[in-house]
Formats: structure tokens, sequence, C-alpha cells
């Protein structure tokens, strides 16, 4: 009997778990990679702030799969895929031949339209823009210091985070920390405490999928923090001088994007119809409609739940279909009963805000402040990859919590010098 | 009475140790860098060999200095100096004046006129050199897995080292463990274990400035773990298909330079005198001939010892000339004797191989093995700075040691994508 090929693009949370899962006789097992890593999304806004090194939340895959020798890795860029000969196609020229593909591609930050903006408002997806993110945050307080101009500096001192989510709402809370507690014995001539930041929301809340308690204690929280927010605001401008919220423009010379996310361009390849948000439609098996032996799955795929609601893009729920796809494959390779079609199971919503304040809603139960920002740090440190990143995040947390001071405050890539500087 | 102004150009070992000792009343310190950190260049070579992370050794300057109100920290590139004015220019349009100037700018990697080889043999100074170096090495045995042509996957897997002194011989010895130990289970179509390691000197043996015995052992050490020790084969060709020695061509894809230094450009911004290395030449005072208010210190300058002996590009060296120009300048203002002149202590070499495995010439004490490792890893661990940094590099070492396995083996950077794979 011929080796039953499964190929796997992307090493996010669905591929990876999947992989993980997907253990049988007569099987080999691909994960094709743009990058040689897998990186945990949901703290990578913290290496954007410098509270964690870029290693700490991020694994190279090969090395995760090490003693599975039914596993191989490649790094290599997807360009597209031959349906009919089964084949994947690098853009190195590789060909990778499947018999059962399964795209887990991801998504990136999504401008609604509006691509011009995203040079002056990065998003936040790979470990390079968050040492981007971090460069410019840094490099706001260092051209402060050295301007004499009172209202440049002040431009140079007004941050906007666009997009009221998770993200938007963590990213806020920790550069006000940044701004308003860790740095601001080191500058002479500037005071950093006196940074605005500002949240800017189009939704008329911040953090929109919580209830209504929990996004006003949020609001509140991020209050006390020094957090200026604005909901009910689309932002209507954004370039190299700051943001326009209706008619007022805001001078910002720092913009960060948390506005929405945009599939990969895994539908295309396949042919597979999308929606709005360039999601592969996928049936209740994950497959594409008429090739059983495609699956789409994670934040590229848009699958509903029973009663029809989308499948939010979390991580929990990308591990789900991971780990779904796992068993229809292994039920195919064994010729037994395929299982159920997927369900979603949703674990609950969390967000940090600063510190001892978080909030979880587990729908029944709803939780916020200290109780909740611990539960929220020790499953965040629950889910990274073995015990070294395990240590390494909880010494850069406690030492962050008890002095204040972040660990990785680097300004680095090369355009520092040439371009910005 | 006006204050006396301090500038100093550069916040690696000397000028970081020349603000630190320099406490005087009614003085100011400016320190101005091309980048917001101080990095700890020892061990620059175990971030380009993914041991260690980014932000294990390098700290934000101004967060040394925060408790110092009297030092200011100005994050610029120095383009120019009027010494009749009293003024260093920024290349932002600022300029920054001055009482006494110190410039500490260091020195970069120079290829004895061959700066064609740059590209392909890059050297090891800054922070992104490490990365890039890192992404070279990584990316070198990624793309040996999806290559076909036995050929071209052999110059994959050829790395070569140019220049066997302290910094070559680390590089070479951490790149064998990498590719004969931490790798090998991880790649399916190549054997990593196969990889040739060459290790290039134009003189007759490695590390040249220790004594006989002590290179001897490190020849075989090197041997030990896989490395060809070529000595006596100055390179005369380096290009992307590889080295060349003498009439031997060897295709190799890795090149790694580590084979001389150039100073900055200080010498030039004073109009002082420069040695065969572009360092400035300064009297016994360490100061610029015929300007006492300018000093030279570090890597940049060209300093004799007593017996006429040129004091090396070391760490201790650039930190005790630093020492001793904060004792100088502390005279001057509080106008008492001026110090006697500078006198350089040699404490000693030192060059780690591989686990259990250093020398260390303390001049009448020699040590070699597990007890120099030891010596080796606790006195580098005693000169980082801070207790953050020393518990990450100690976890890093200890996990690398125990498990084998590197935590920061990480393939950043935009380019990876775009023109590389």
């Amino acid at each position: 009997m011929a080796e039953h090929r499964v190929v796997i693009v992307g090493g996010g949370f669905a591929g990876l778990q999947l992989a993980k899962d997907l253990r049988c006789p007569d099987t080999s097992i691909t994960i094709i990679d743009r990058r040689n890593h897998h990186l945990f999304q949901p703290l990578l806004y913290q290496v954007a702030t410098t509270v964690l090194a870029t290693s700490e939340i991020a694994w190279p895959i090969r090395a995760v799969f090490r003693r599975r020798k039914d596993v191989s890795t490649l790094l290599g860029e997807v360009v597209g895929v031959d349906k009919a000969a089964r084949i994947v196609s690098l853009k190195d020229g590789n060909t990778i031949p499947y018999d059962t593909l399964v795209l887990a591609t991801g998504a990136r930050h999504a401008y609604f339209g509006r691509d011009e903006w995203e040079p002056f408002a990065p998003g936040l997806k790979a470990l390079e823009d968050a040492t981007t993110i971090r460069r410019r945050l840094l490099l706001a307080f260092e051209r402060a210091e050295l301007e004499s101009d009172p209202e440049i500096r002040r431009a140079m001192l007004t941050f906007s985070i666009i997009g009221a989510g998770p993200t938007g709402v963590e990213l806020a809370g920790i550069i006000a920390e940044l701004a308003h507690r860790t740095l601001v014995d080191e500058f002479r001539s500037i005071d950093t405490s006196s940074a605005r930041i500002l949240l800017v929301e189009a939704g008329n809340r911040v953090l929109p999928v919580f209830p209504e308690q929990l996004s006003a204690y949020a609001a509140r929280a991020l209050a006390a923090m020094g957090v200026e927010v604005r909901t009910g605001h689309p932002v209507t401008r954004c370039d190299e001088e700051g943001i326009a919220l209706g008619d007022e423009f805001i001078p910002s010379r720092t913009v960060i994007w948390a506005a929405g996310v945009q599939a990969s361009k895994a539908a295309a390849w396949v042919g597979a119809d999308k929606d709005r948000a360039g999601k592969a439609i996928v049936g209740r098996d994950l497959t594409v409609d008429g090739h059983p032996e495609i699956f789409v799955i994670g934040d590229t795929a848009s699958v509903k739940t029973e009663d029809g609601a989308a499948v939010p893009g979390v991580a929990p729920a990308a591990k789900q279909q991971g780990e779904y796809v796992a068993k229809v494959i292994n039920a195919r390779v064994r010729r037994r009963e395929p299982p159920a079609p997927f369900k979603y199971k949703h674990l609950g919503n969390l967000a940090t805000i600063g510190p001892n304040s978080a909030v979880i809603d587990f729908g029944r139960v709803q939780l916020k402040g200290t109780l909740a920002w611990w539960i929220w740090g020790l499953a965040h440190i629950y889910f990274l990859i073995g015990t070294r990143s395990r240590m390494a995040v909880a010494l850069s947390w406690l030492w962050a919590f008890v002095s204040g001071h972040h660990s990785a405050r680097l300004i680095t890539q090369k355009e520092t010098l040439k371009d910005e500087v």
C-alpha cells in the first residue's frame, strides 16, 4: 500500500494541532510554512511593547516535531495548488505532491480598502511586525527627547491604537504603562508621563465581543491607566502626521492598527468560495466543496457553528479544527466511519488590560480584576510550548511586575539608522 | 560657575564605564549613541548561533543611567565635530555643545581592502549582524533540506569561518555543536551531522594571542568537535559560491568573517593621526595631540603601554580607559593634580571552544578544559549588567547544557521571505 501523503500549509495553531494529533500508519505529514517558527500570537503584543523577547513566544516548527519521524518540515512559500495533479507549488520552484491537502495559512491585518494606511499604521501578525512596532514606539520617545518644537514633540508623544478588540486594549494598556511608569525616570527633556495614548474604536464600546458590563469595566480600567478611549469614531484619515476621527485631526506620529483581519490567499489557490473577509467557505467537515481531499482550517476558513454563527478567529477555534481534521484523516486512512460534523466549543473570551486588571467571559461566569488577571496569565503560560518558554515568560513577567522594567527594550533592524534617525 | 559639559560619543564598554565613574559637581554628561542599547559584545556570537536571545545581552543605555539625573542619553548618529566651536553635529541636524569630548565609537570588522567580500562574509559587531548570521546559518540547513543536487547540498552544508581568534574559534565550536548535536534529529532529507565546519586562519595557529600550548589544545578540541582547522591559509577569494584558500576552491554557501577590525571614523572627525587600523593615536593621557579637551578611548583609540606595545582591543582595556578618563576629568573639574599617565593592566585572555572546553591565559597561570570553561562562563555572567540578564543568560546556558537545545532558533528580518527564499 502506498503511503498517504498529508501536506499541511501553515504552522500556526490549526496546522500544528493537526500534525500533533494525526498519527496514522502509512501516513506521512509535510508541514510547509513561510517562516521557520510557530508563533504564539496571543502574546505577540508583548513583544511589540518590550515585555517579552522574540524567542520567548516562537519555536522552530521542526523542533516541535523532532521525535516524529513521520513529520517533515519545509521552509517555503506556497504560490499555488494544482488540484488535478494534486501538487503544491513553492515560490522557489519546488513542487510537493499530496493525497490530502490542509490549508491553514491564517490571516493578515486588513485596512478595509485603505491599504495606503499600512505604512503609517502597522498591524501585528508576524514577529517582524512586533519588532517594527517596538522600534517605532521606542523611537518616538527618542525623537521627542531631541525635538525642540513643542507641537511636534506633542505629536511624537501621541500614540494611537486603532481598534479596541482584545489586541487593541492590550496594546493601549501596556503602552500606557511603558510611558507612565517604565520610562518615566529615563528622559531628561521630555516627561514621558505626559504621553497621550488614544484607543480608537468605530463601534460604540471597547471589547465589543464581551458582555457590556465587562466592556464598561475595561473602559474604566483603561481610563484609570491614562488611556483616552474614543468609541464611536471611525478613522477617516491616517498618514505620517496623524489620524482624523470624523472632522477632528489628531497629530500622532505613532499609530498601530488593531482593527481587522483578512484571510490569506488560500481560497484563491483552490478556487473555493470566499466570504467578505476572503476566507474560504468550507462545509461542516471543513473540506472545500467538491474536494473532499482539501481541508481549509483556522483563520483562513469560514466555518459556521450549528446555529449558523461564524466560528471566531481565535486560537482555541483553530486548534479544535486541527484536532477535528486529524480525526477525519485518521478515519479515512483506517477506512472507518467519518466523525460527526465539526462542532465548535466556545471556551470563553479573555483580555488583559494592565497590572491586576483583566476580563474573562466564560458565558455564565464573568470575571474581572485581579483574579481574572491571574487566570489570564496562568492560562497563557500553560498554553506556551515547552518548559523552557514557560520559565522564560514567567521570569519576564515576574521581573516586569516586581521592578516595573521591561527586558526587551531594543531598537533593532537595519533601517533604524539608514531611514529613520 | 557654568556647568562643565562632557559629551561621550558611544555607549560601548569604554563610554559606559566613563559615565558610570564620572560623578562631579556642576558637571553634566551626555551620551550619544547610534543605537539605543549597550551591547555585551563578548557574547554576541551566541546570539548569532541561536543560544542567546538578542535582549539577553543588550540594555537600553538610558535605563542604565535612569537614576543619574546628571546623565542624558541621546539616540543619534554623529557626523562631525567642530573643534573650534566645540560642537558635535548629528545626522538629524541637531548640534550638541561640549567642554570635554570623549570619542568611544569602537570598531567595525575590516576586510583588508576586500570590501567586496562583505555581502558574502558578514562580520559580527552589532545586534543586527548577529541576527543576519543567525538567519543565514539556519537558512542554509533549510535550503539544503529542499535541495536535490548533492553538490549544491554539500556547498550549503559547508560553513566557513574566516579568522581563528577567540570569536572565530567560539563561532566554529558552537556551529559544530548546532550541526552535529542540536539539529541532528530534525531534518528528514539531510544529515546535519555531515555538515563541514571550516575554521580558516592565515597565521600558523588558532588563537594566535594565546601561548602555543593553549593554541594546540584548542586545535585538538576543535578537531574533536568536528571542526576542520586550516591554518596558514589566507583567503584569496570569497563570493556567493564559496571561498578559495590559495589555489583550492571550497564551495561554501555560508561564510562568516571574524578576521579583523577597523576603527570608526572618530579620528577623521577630530583630525587626529591614525594608525594602520584607522585608530586615533592618543597620548598617555588618552587625549588627542593639541586638544586636551578631546579624549579618544576604547577600540577606536591607538594606545601604547609603557613598554611600547599596543593596548589590545578587548573589553577590559576599554573599561580601564573609561575609568582613567573619569579620573582625569574629575581632577580637572575639581582643579586637582591630574592622575599619572594611563597604564594598562592586562587581566588575561579567555576563549571558549565548546561544552567543557575553554582556554584561559592569566600569564603565569594557564588553564584549559572544564575548569577554564566554568571560569569563562561565570566571569561572563558576572560582567553582564543587572540581575535580570544574569538570570536569563544562566537559564539559557543551563537549558542548552542540559537539553542540547537552543532557545533562540529564529529566522527573522523581512528580507527572509522577499529576497532569499
